[in-house]
């Protein structure tokens, strides 16, 4: 298991794990929704008031209680990672999408998700930096996944086609490697069968990775 | 005044704006400190459910009239550019910073803005993927303000330093141009004086912007 400095340790049983999951997660997906009606609603003022007030109610509520700060990274126990607070795969993290990414110990990760009205920036297209955001999550899981966890140097996206806003596929591969640098390419899509977007990104292993997967491989 | 195909035409007086502004943005306001609260929130289950039950409602009363699919953008009759739906800079995008931008017409655009809890990617600090969304957008700002608004080509993103969650700001300006395309260069930070992250992007500017603006130009 490996464990930074920067990682919270906790101690939670399978069950507190579900229920966190079930009512933290549920709350988190239900603000989703509720995002985007706000975006999207057209009700008469009146009636937009009356939800505002409701809801500050509610916003009331939810800040009786709440940790000091960002959530961070936990990582559990059981050497399960728990990064519910993160912008793009966080559990809890109400704007972001979620991602739920798989991975393969090859060095590969990749998601398929929807994109919503939320995730805007031409009409009816997928906001340049949304995708730049969402692959630069996937791309770090890729070399991660590959045992070479890092924090990206650079990320270069292409923008070969726009990318409608609907359902998307993102995927990510580790294309080569050199001592503490990890080459990882990627794209999104498909429209018509071929990547909207293709990236390519560096990323460098920190020092606490290198030490805890392979001190030798990286004097 | 540049009125691509792609952007709907509206007529709204200046007071119809202002409460548009007031009601809808102050819902937008709100969502955004509630998507806040419901990350770090730590009040019990039960609290949780009650507080889901109600939000529930208020997502059914919201969504008793909504335009059909995304916000896109507007033109009003005056000129003005009623971008509400955008992922960065909307207001009416719950998800959205917002970024308040500002131009000058040499091509530069800046803002200073705070990000929290939301945009974490590892902990304590901004997630990668956000700094490259956020300087996307800056960075077409800076191009369009100096009359040269484009598609993102490429977009690369050097991180020199770790961003923290915080008080930051964003800058771009045109670094050169040639012909249909425009180099923007921006930074983001600064901590300790020194930007945390410096950005490149080539913007192609579309058909329709380079007939409007100066079709002699582009041929």
């Amino acid at each position: 298991m490996v464990v930074a400095d920067i990682y919270s340790e906790v101690e939670l049983t399978e069950d507190q794990l579900a229920e966190e999951r079930e009512v933290y997660g549920g709350l988190a997906d239900t603000m989703r929704s509720l995002n985007e009606a706000s975006l999207r609603t057209t009700i008469p003022p009146a009636k937009v008031n009356d939800a505002i007030a409701r809801l500050k109610e509610i916003d009331a509520l939810l800040r009786e209680e709440m940790i000091p700060d960002s959530f961070g990274v936990q990582v559990n126990k059981d050497g399960g990672v728990r990064a519910y607070g993160n912008a793009v795969v966080g559990m809890r993290n109400p704007i972001a999408v979620p991602l739920h990414t798989e991975r393969s110990d090859d060095g590969r990760a990749w998601a398929k998700f929807h994109l919503n009205a939320l995730y805007e920036g031409p009409p009816t297209l997928v906001h340049g930096g949304v995708s730049a955001l969402i692959m630069d999550q996937v791309m770090g899981e890729a070399a991660a996944a590959g045992g070479r966890p890092g924090m990206t140097a650079y990320l270069t996206t292409h923008y070969r086609k726009p990318t409608p806003l609907g359902d998307l596929e993102a995927s990510a591969w580790i294309d080569s490697t050199d001592g503490i640098k990890t080459i990882v390419k990627g794209q999104l899509g498909p429209v018509g069968g071929e990547p909207t977007i293709e990236t390519e990104g560096l990323f460098i292993m920190p020092r606490w990775a290198r030490e805890v997967i392979s001190p030798s491989r990286f004097e």
